[in-house]
């Protein structure tokens, strides 16, 4: 019988990662590029699909079914790559129609937030759920929400975005957006760090490490040591945190809430005051019926496992 | 050629309005009966359906296609009325099921909100929209949310109630649900009303009035008077929906915003500052885009036609 597989592309603003994809979420192979070696997405999007089909082809019985690729700024509906502040790539690009043009094959092209959200459902712990919210709590907060089966694109492409949601009115805190208060200027590992300095700051404190050494890493070995500064601010984060969630909960009625990213290693110190704020801010009728779930994708395979989830999720 | 008509039966604390509703958008028949008048809901069920289908055959060359039922507290999902406080069956009732087994016609059954929203896809301004988001203004704040041409409903049915969005913490306004701080405890005449007395407290005034004399018809005619509270109400209030709307925005990406309801009777007072805290606080690549529109529905009909709008949604 032939194996359909499918390659996942996962684009950064430093690396980009490859890999082939089977139907049991099996990565046949992968391999790192980097992004800045290809100022011409044109050029990018033929090197790397001859680069895919020929590592395909080695694969015996197997059949290449398309491509998925997650990228910052990325456009479902035009397929095209928009104003991506970080990618080599200037203006709008047609990356999905490159792809396209260089293999033949379906191409699907959604974020990287979206596409990891679609890899929890293809691959992870979702896979039975057709309502479920996806949050990747990284550098800044991604978000891919699933409502009837399907992500929410909305009309233009780029709804889901949980982490622009403005939570504090008034606030202080100025988002890459350019606007105030959203809700990633307070949880995500930059929001961790920035709440950190502000309970030291309330406190008269200076932190024991210079401003640039302070991180989600050093807040978590803090915390272990029993500063009350770096407790109190995962405190504050999931309790934030929690409340968004109950209140997106209003919206989309989830049956679970998957959370992903570098800052849940972090673990009892951001889920705990995370489920304790969000059951407390919860509609009654939900109260005791959503689940906050760590992600069960591995970090280091999400990426590609969410980018071919765009194809396996249409053709499953 | 036979006309196609649908039952539309709109279910409140007090009044039912019950109509037969043609393909145009055409009420051919109204009638309002006491839903006190029936304390089983079997009962209702029946004399209800054998009044709209003994109308119904009155109407030359037209066949009944189906009821469409907007009640409180109603699952579209399981066809149930659930723990509804203000209507006089209590528990969870079938109350589609006893329409079925009356007429052996299909029956939908949502609630009031999200049935006008359908309204306002088939038969009002969002005609040709598959992304919006339709608010009701009145007493509380109603919402049904369109993703994708569908509205959302969610894991449980009861999804889409933007009213429920808690967005104050720490606020002390006790909202319906049993929490504190949720968009309707603000945006909707009850809020306004808060919103007066807050302000006249603030500056050691009494109203003029009695307070059970304060309701958002009299907080109009004082804005209009020039009253300095009146008017601080109506850009609070708006500022708070304001950016609701934008934080909405940012997770569905709407083509447009519709408010409906008792409250939009105050036109300028109410629509200009949500307009301005809207665009103030929305995304950038949303700004400008995203218009906020008046309902284009009339409020004596939008509750058959939305109604009836369950049953036009699948047939059409």
């Amino acid at each position: 019988m032939v194996k359909k597989i499918v390659a996942g592309i996962d684009i950064g603003g430093t690396n980009t990662k490859l890999g082939l994809v089977d139907e049991e979420g099996k990565i046949l192979m992968h391999q790192t590029v980097q992004t800045a070696r290809y100022p011409d997405a044109e050029m990018f999007a033929n090197e790397i699909s001859s680069l895919l089909l020929s590592e395909a082809r080695k694969i015996r019985n197997s059949e290449l079914c398309g491509l998925g690729i997650g990228s910052p700024n990325a456009n479902y509906y035009t397929g095209q790559v928009e104003f991506a502040p970080n990618l080599p790539w200037k203006g709008k690009v047609p990356l999905a129609q490159y792809f396209k043009d260089a293999t033949s094959l379906p191409v699907a092209i959604t974020n990287d937030a979206k596409a990891a959200a679609l890899g929890e459902m293809v691959f992870g712990g979702a896979k039975s759920m057709k309502h479920f919210l996806f949050v990747t709590l990284g550098t800044g907060l991604g978000s891919g929400i699933v409502s009837s089966g399907s992500l929410v694109y909305g009309h233009d492409g780029f709804a889901g975005e949980m982490g622009h949601m403005i939570i504090k009115d008034q606030s202080n805190r100025l988002c890459g957006c350019g606007r105030y208060g959203c809700l990633e200027t307070y949880v995500s590992a930059t929001g961790l760090r920035k709440s950190y300095m502000k309970f030291l700051a309330e406190r008269d404190k200076r932190a024991e490490e210079p401003p640039e050494n302070i991180d989600a890493k050093y807040i978590f070995d803090r915390a272990q040591l029993g500063d009350r500064d770096a407790l109190a601010s995962f405190e504050y984060t999931g309790h934030i945190l929690g409340l968004a969630l109950a209140n997106a909960s209003a919206l989309f009625s989830p049956e679970a809430i998957f959370l992903f990213g570098g800052l849940t290693k972090a673990g009892d110190y951001i889920f705990n005051p995370t489920k304790i704020s969000f059951e407390k801010n919860l509609l009654k009728i939900y109260k005791g019926k959503i689940n906050i779930l760590s992600s069960s994708l591995q970090e280091s395979d999400a990426a590609i496992l969410g980018s071919a989830s765009l194809i396996f999720n249409e053709i499953k």
